[in-house]
């Protein structure tokens, strides 16, 4: 064996696993975010991260497994964010824009994860559309609590025991698209996206809890 | 050549070409709602239809071509039907309002078009999903026009055009992701989903083009 074949190894040892891990998934998030599962390469992963293709296979398994890995990395990162931002002691309309801020700045600062996560893992399909399905349920129990909080604070608990899990589907679908339609348009700052919203749904929940109700005319 | 062997070619002449194709993909928008793209057959697609596999490639091509028309049909016929709904010259809400109605009449009579539409297609990714981004992009240049119209109204021509797009992308995110909530909630009536959403957004926005602005308090 030459000394440059023996010198390789060595030098990967230094770093721990969890380290070379990182690595790893961090590349995979921008090759995947680029260039979507499909087209991704494993060379192109082994390059980004600068670790061999052998040792990501035995690290972090096959294209799949590693993809696997980025959604759930991914995905938890996004629901601790946007949680660290909610103050369960403010007012709910306080609580839903602390919400919305903290996942406006998510998808700011990790841009290749919210696409990885909206674009490219519901394109993959499968266990993959499963798994986002299930984190857009979680994301809708928080904002269902919170609005039937807000509304039985009205004494509106009952109408809005009905209607608020539907109205929590509807906002985060409203969210997450504007979310997806602001990838082509980052000319907006992350605060002005969630006033936005604040602006939109905000005032008029605050007029439904006031009992006002829109009808259709003539 | 026996009897038979004539007959059939005969009896299937008797179907006008457009009917049979409509026959196929009526059964294969089923088929497909159902089982999803990668599961689904063609010999399950030819049962449905009653109509032979080699006569279905000949009319319609592969199980991707096949698909790709039950888009194309499909995301047709939901424009067609919000357009048909909307009334130009009544007041912006009342626009919105027939708009959403035309949109959950849509999803609850042809339940699996939008099952196709919204779940399949963006699952099987590719040229389909691409077909799909395009058709909500036309779906939120409508909106949009609707904001702006309603915002230059009240003055405010300025403030929303900055925002209407953004502001039409929420709304069509919104109205997505409560009709995907309905499939597993289908005791509410399309009627009462279309005044869920009429009021949280119409009430919020209504109240944003009277210049009311809400700000995060300390």
């Amino acid at each position: 064996m030459s000394e440059e074949v023996q010198r390789a190894p060595e030098r990967a040892k230094r770093l721990p696993r969890a380290v070379r891990e990182r690595q790893i998934l961090d590349a995979a998030v921008q090759v995947f975010s680029r260039y979507g599962y499909h087209s991704a390469s494993m060379d192109e992963i082994s390059e980004v991260a600068g670790v061999s293709k052998p040792m990501i296979y035995t690290y972090l398994g096959s294209k799949e497994d590693l993809f696997a890995h980025c959604i759930r990395r991914e995905a938890t990162r996004l629901l601790e964010a946007v949680q660290a931002g909610v103050q369960p002691d403010v007012p709910p309309d306080m609580q839903l824009w602390h919400g919305l801020r903290s996942f406006y700045r998510f998808v700011a600062d990790y841009r290749e994860s919210w696409t990885v996560l909206h674009r490219q893992a519901l394109v993959v399909g499968g266990s993959f559309a499963e798994e986002i399905t299930a984190m857009r349920g979680r994301a809708i129990e928080l904002v269902a609590a919170l609005v039937v909080s807000a509304g039985s604070r009205k004494g509106l608990a009952s109408q809005v025991e009905k209607s608020g899990e539907g109205l929590a589907a509807a906002l985060v679908g409203a969210a997450e698209s504007l979310a997806d339609w602001w990838l082509d348009h980052s000319e907006v700052t992350d605060g002005v996206l969630a006033s936005w919203l604040m602006n939109l749904v905000w005032l008029g929940f605050n007029d439904l809890v006031e009992g006002e109700v829109w009808k259709p005319r003539q």
